[in-house]
């Protein structure tokens, strides 16, 4: 019975160990075997579901939250013995839901596992394929290039000539951030971690300027000498003494995008902010924001994004990983900036 | 000849002595004996100037900011050896400008001594004597209510039936503040630092709540039990860890309006804020503001807080000191919470 020995597949999963209060380490994760998966969506379940064959996962600060026991958060906590689950782009195997089909490509958030039975099949976005990489709908077209579009175009509101700093500049977000301020006719200076990434910066995202933070003794100096007359807007991927320093430089009537805090994840008792009373001298606008909340706008930012790469206005820049079991030390990498752009994992390549 | 006899006066002021990095002290400031003054405007002066008699002095503290050697403000730093400035209701004693005449009561920015030379008088705004007492210019119809008016209505964008807190509540700005909420048909909680402020929140101003601070040894418990499904806006007067516990008592698109941080005004080294992941996770605005920036809705103001004021429907409580010489003691006052109410000094009644 060919069909029938085809349809059985071995399933690996990565899993939490167990809730931390740190930053993420390789070993609070482990690669199991699932044991074996029938290649399709069993019956009598509770509604129709999709099983998707993962190709590409996204590593994103973001679920380090999930990581911790707190259920106080816009989104609930992994649970221990569980697959890790983020953001993916698979192939679906098979479906009981009318609006997707075996060979479908799709985005959404799936398991970190060969397999993973969506039973929310709803939230999956369905793929056209094209001359765009599958996983930069992890990055580009995915979470993070929205992250960027919604965090510059709604929250920075930003004008012409301004001059714009963005943190984690070579970052998921920030390397779309920085391209679109360039688009939209601002001065923008990143900072990153490595001369390698200041470099891209520089070279390959066109940021009028760049420098890495950790060879600067003085971040407020660091600024004042490339933001001589200040600072319009902050996109913040950082927090800590970053924050700090960029309080001190910013023009009257700046505006922060809040987007992470990607220095403060590891750590149980966060720096201390203390140049806040600039908000007022400055009449400062400093704001979170979740992507989630501009869902209305995503066609538009697709639309968008899409016809800037065409066109070569924007280009992107992965780090990819080779192997679910690649997975947890690529996570853990984003902590310590050891990905150069946007971290993806590649499962499958088909 | 009488006439000439009666044109002179003696001049007190009160000084600056010198820049300083700490929480203002009496001793920092100095009653001097200005010698006499001739009680009109000098000739061959630069231009139209009028000459006051000050009558009300107002203690704000914004003017802390004024005596550090910092002069990258909003607002330039005071001079050691010349008087305080401050907003002030005054008498006009003579007048070289077309739209001030001797005998007209007139609010502005003015020294704190006996007389005052404005060589500025288009800032100077004449004040229509009525049942409003006049020193309340100062406060209830001045910058502090101003503050308060363009604080809640132009930077917390209020509904309502929202949970609305209000620090340092008592004081000139939040008595204020608190009051509007309230008339908006929002749920208000104040805090202070005594228990006579407290039941001044609750049976003068009308607050649904309040709490003294100081006895609170957890204020983000203490907010928890006041705010049981959060806070949607939080009128910042305090910084330090007030503003920290708030932050962890927002709701989701909470607003935060920065109008000062009274409790950070004598340190060198400010309080670190640290739970400003807040943002992100609460989408949380947080916007700094200065009155200066909303003039043009100046008018506005005082028709509708006069209006309230008559109506009954708002109460203002000022706290006065009387004598020129009362003046460093009342200021410093305002950095212990020693003042109930908005700070004022009489410097004369007539």
């Amino acid at each position: 019975m060919e069909r029938e020995r085809q349809a059985v597949a071995r399933n690996r999963k990565v899993v939490l160990r167990g809730y931390i209060d740190r930053a993420p380490r390789e070993e609070d994760m482990e690669l199991v075997d699932g044991g074996a998966v029938e290649l399709r969506v069993p019956e009598g379940g509770g509604g129709p579901a999709v099983l998707v064959k993962n190709l590409y996962l996204s590593c994103d600060p973001y679920m380090r939250g999930r990581m911790r026991d707190f259920r106080n958060s816009y989104i609930p906590p992994f649970k221990p013995g569980s697959p890790i689950e983020g953001f993916g782009v698979g192939r679906v195997v098979d479906s009981t839901h009318p609006g997707f089909s075996a060979g479908d490509v799709v985005s959404g958030m799936t398991g970190w596992e060969d397999y993973s039975l969506i039973t929310k099949p709803e939230q999956l976005r369905k793929i056209q394929q094209s001359d765009i990489p599958l996983s930069y709908h992890l990055g580009l077209l995915g979470m993070p290039g929205f992250t960027a579009y919604v965090g510059f175009y709604e929250i920075c509101s930003p004008k012409k000539g301004e001059f714009v700093f963005v943190s984690a500049a070579s970052g998921a977000v920030g390397q779309i951030v920085g391209q679109l301020a360039k688009l939209h006719g601002c001065y923008v200076v990143g900072s990153a971690g490595t001369d390698q990434k200041v470099e891209l910066l520089k070279e390959k995202f066109g940021f009028d300027a760049a420098f890495n933070y950790k060879e600067e003794p003085d971040l407020t100096a660091a600024l004042k000498r490339h933001f001589p007359e200040g600072i319009d807007i902050y996109f913040e991927n950082v927090g800590g003494p970053m924050l700090d320093a960029v309080l001190l430089n910013m023009r009257v009537h700046g505006r922060i995008a809040v987007c992470g805090m990607v220095s403060q994840h590891g750590v149980t008792a966060p720096a201390g902010i203390h140049n806040l009373f600039s908000l007022i001298s400055k009449r400062i606008e400093m704001k979170g924001f979740i992507q989630s909340d501009y869902v209305h706008l995503f066609p538009q930012f697709v639309d968008d994004i899409t016809r800037h790469y065409r066109d070569g206005k924007i280009v992107y820049v992965e780090d990819m990983s080779v192997g679910l079991e690649s997975g947890p030390a690529s996570f853990v990498g984003l902590f310590s900036g050891k990905n150069v752009g946007k971290q993806v994992v590649c499962v499958s390549r088909d």
